[in-house]
This record gives structure tokens, sequence and C-alpha cells, in this order.
């Protein structure tokens, strides 16, 4: 299901087991099981080697971490990352840098998704360790799926922001665009936050209006994957412009162009194109694939 | 796009003018505009008669109340709602109550959705109050669209948690659930929070896995939309299941019972079946029409 010529960031191998994070018994034998291995990030980058995320033995848990039980594999053996005491992720500028694009394109089938679960949970703790309700310092509780609030007794949950990714088409050719300092030469599909109170389609059809000034309709879902910088859900689409007439907002783009199929296909097999495509790992590579082959 | 025989909360009227919460002159402009109106909330309840939301002008704001940013009608004339003091939303439990989902069912095309987008935004506000980054009081800025912590400098947005929501079928039939204390006889699609590093069609596979013990494949999307209690995107499915063979989880499920499409289509033509359909405006009602249709 995944890999560099599939969907980024899908296709773990690990059953995340949800009943053991409600069942304390059940969660203790885990943690006490020899097998069990634990995923050591470096601050929030992966430890890799081969193509293969870098697992240890639970029993190293660094002192003051806590376990975030990440799953079940095949045979059973529980698997855990940690949130590590001090850990801090306000370094994140250096996260989605391309050295680390890199490592993750190396990796083999699933393990990036795995590191992908790891590493939007261990961020969000890190950056949610007060209750937004009361202000009070929280503490983790199911298996680290959550934190708990002791003076309001409110739960809090890992976030997972939805944002829309799409192609508008327009007479064969596919709206890109570009934001600011983006490398020399590369476009994308348009895309941004889905807000409360819209579906996807609606949250479609709003961005490419807002940035590029075009009306959508005939909105088609193509895909989906997680994109862990730092929780979103990219959902993939394309819909139909009324016009191909731009009116670009320099605030969110910094240039916007319609390429052709004949164009996508060239750039994405490789050749010289209009533009430099995004990375296989990216919803975007997947949905021109999609857009390409129609 | 909307009403009782479409979609439920999608086709909201107002443009949400992203670009008037970033111009701190337009937006004072708009609230000082004689013809801005206000949606006043009661409580999180909607006041609404002859199926249309209760507006009334912006003159009208009660003291201490922060508005809203909703966005701008056809004639350019802003829309807001407000936070008001000391506003509560803890007798949460009323709020999914028959009276307003009856209320709901009344409102006209588009208004359930600007209903939803206030509601979610204002209940996001009464619950985050404070910074989850450091625990210090936030305020609102973007016109509502966020809260800023002037301590530590986080800028937080409104959370929008999706939530998949599909029918696994199996040679014909589509597989229902029903909670525990639900109304009697009432089924509906299986459903579950989408968590941090899994796709859409993960999310659903593995819920179906976790609820029925079905393994699920072949996952088709069908439609979404917002769910404000308080603040989910529905992501509704189809998948193929390769069983029919049920191992319930009955933490999360009273009952499952695989229906036909006969049955189905009697059910929502309003004739007597194996269950109660779910309402019109739930993302459940239009999963099983689209699926009966097939």
């Amino acid at each position: 299901m995944t890999g560099v010529s599939g969907i980024g960031f899908i296709g773990g191998a690990l059953d995340r087991a949800d009943a053991l994070r409600h069942d304390t018994g059940a969660l203790a034998a885990a943690l006490a099981d020899p097998a069990a291995r634990l995923l050591v990030l470096d601050g929030l980058l992966p430890v890799a080697d081969d193509g293969l995320l870098g697992w240890t033995a639970l029993a190293d848990l660094p002192a003051g971490a806590q376990p975030i039980l990440l799953g079940l594999d095949d045979g059973g053996r529980p698997h855990f990352t940690a949130l590590t005491a001090g850990m801090r992720v306000d370094n994140a500028p250096a996260m989605r840098s391309p050295a680390l694009m890199a490592l993750l394109a190396s990796l083999r089938a699933g393990e990036a998704a795995t590191y992908a679960a790891a590493r939007s949970v261990i961020d969000w703790h890190v950056r949610h360790g007060f209750c937004a309700n009361c202000g009070t310092a929280t503490a983790m509780f199911r298996a680290g799926w959550g934190r708990r609030c002791d003076a309001c007794g409110t739960e809090h949950f890992p976030r997972v922001d939805p944002v829309v990714i799409m192609i508008a088409e327009h007479d064969g050719r596919a709206l890109l665009g570009r934001g600011k300092n983006w490398p020399a030469g590369r476009y994308s599909a348009l895309a941004g936050f889905l807000e409360p109170g819209e579906s996807i389609e609606e949250a479609v059809a709003r961005e490419v209006a807002e940035e590029a000034g075009v009306v959508v309709t005939d909105v088609r879902y193509v895909a989906s994957q997680p994109w862990p910088f730092p929780s979103s859900l990219m959902i993939a689409c394309i819909g139909r412009a009324a016009s191909d007439v731009l009116t670009i907002d320099r605030n969110e783009l910094e240039d916007a162009i319609w390429v052709s199929r004949a164009d996508v296909r060239a750039v994405l097999a490789g050749e010289a194109g209009p533009f430099i495509a995004p990375p296989p790992y990216a919803i975007a590579y997947n949905l021109l694939t999609a857009w390409a082959a129609e």
C-alpha cells in the first residue's frame, strides 16, 4: 500500500490495539513483556538504517521517559515509542528539512507510517502539557493516546487536522500554485486547512476561490494520507473550475499556473517541464498522478 | 446542496471572508457597519423561527461579548456570532437533545450550516481559554478564528476532528451497529475518530476490525459533512468485508446486524424494517441512501 511508488505515510504494520489502551492490567503486562520494542526518536527525527526504523528493547527506556503504545506486530509483540523528559519541538523548522525528507523517502513500505504516528503523538504531548479548559498541567493516560486534567476532569485527545489539497481542472489543464520561499520551479496542488462547519467539498471550493479566485464545482475525492508536520490528514480532491481566469491572493501564493496533462506526465516521468514535481511521499504527487492518468 | 433531503449542515450562504480576519482595518469597518448582523445563540442552541436563524443587529451585542466573524452575505453585509461573557458549555448533554434535533430538521437549506460553524467555534473558545503549551490564559484573535498566548507566543486554532463512518458490505448486505442507550430499534453505520498517522481508508478498516472483528478492504469515499457536537468532520465510506462472521466488541457496540438493500430501501421509505433509520441530517442517512441506490 505504500513506499515510494505508493501513497506516503500509510501501510503501517502495527495493530493499534485500542483495547489495550483501556485495559490497565493488559497494558502493564505489555510493558513488562521482555519482547517489547521501543522506537526512540532523536528529538522528532527517526533513527533508521537500511530503510528500517531503529527499534531497541523497551528495557532501554530512558529514565523519566513515558512509554506510548504504538501497537502490536503480527506476533503480538508490543511496540512503544516514548515521550522523553524535557523533549522540545520548538526546533521544528529543521524537522521538515531536506535531510529528513530524503530519509523518509528511503524508508521501506509502512515504516514511514509508523514513524508518522509516533511523531505526531509525541509532538502533541510536548505542545499540549496543560489543560486548555483550565490551565492546569495534565498527565498522560490511555497508554499515551490522551492527557487528563485532574483539576477539572477534562480529557484531551491528540489532534488530527484535516487539510484539503486539490487540483482545479479547466479544459484539460490543472491549476498548480507555489508558496513563497519554495524551491525554484516547484509547483504543487493548492491546499488549506478545513474549518469547523464545512464539508470537504466546501473547503475545496473555498480554498481555490480564496487563493486563485476561481469557482470550483463537482469536487471528487481521490485519496488521503497522514502528514505528520505536525498532525495533518491530507485529503486530495479534483474539482471543475468554472473559468481559467486567475485572481491570485499574493499573501497566500507567489504564483499559480495552468498545466496540461502532457506537462504533468512529462514531469512525473522525470523529464523537463514547466514545473518541478512534489516528492513522491507527498499526496500531491499521487494526486497529480491520478489526474494525469484520467 | 442541503436541507432535509440533502446532506446535513452544509450549503451555508456566507462567504467566510478569510482575508478580513487578517485585516485589522477592514475588520474594524465591518464591526462598525450599521448593516452588520449578529447571530445570538441561547447557550449553544439556535434561536430560529419559520426555518430561519434568528439574526439581530450587531449593535445588540451584549456587554462583554466578543464578536466572531462568520462571513459576508451576497450583498457584502458582515455577519457575526458572539462569545458571551461567562458562557458555559458543560450542559452539553442537553445540546444533542431531541428538541434540538427537531429544530435542526426544520431549518431551511444552509441555515444549519451557518449554525454549525457558529456553534463549533463558540464551543471551542469556551473549552480552550488557556494555552495548552504553557497554561496561561489566551485571548481571541483573527476575528474569532484563533486564540493567542501572550506568554509563550503560541497560536491556537479551532479543532476539527475527522470521524470515519462506514458501511462494510458483504454479499449484498450492509453492516450496521447500535450503541448503548440508543433509542429502541435504532441502528446506524459504525463510526470512530481517525487517529494521528492513519489515512481515511486505514481508519475505516481499523474501526470495523475493532468494533465488529471484520476485515475490510476496497474502501470507497462517499460524502462528508460537519457534525457540530462539538466539531467533527464526518467522512462517509463504503468498504468490502471479507466475511460476515462478527466478533462484536461489547464495550463499543450493544449489537450489530447485517441488513439487505431491500431492508434499507424499505426503512428509508418510511416502511417497517429490521431497524429504525438515523435522522436525515446525519450523514449515516445519506450513506445508507447511497448504498441502497447502488
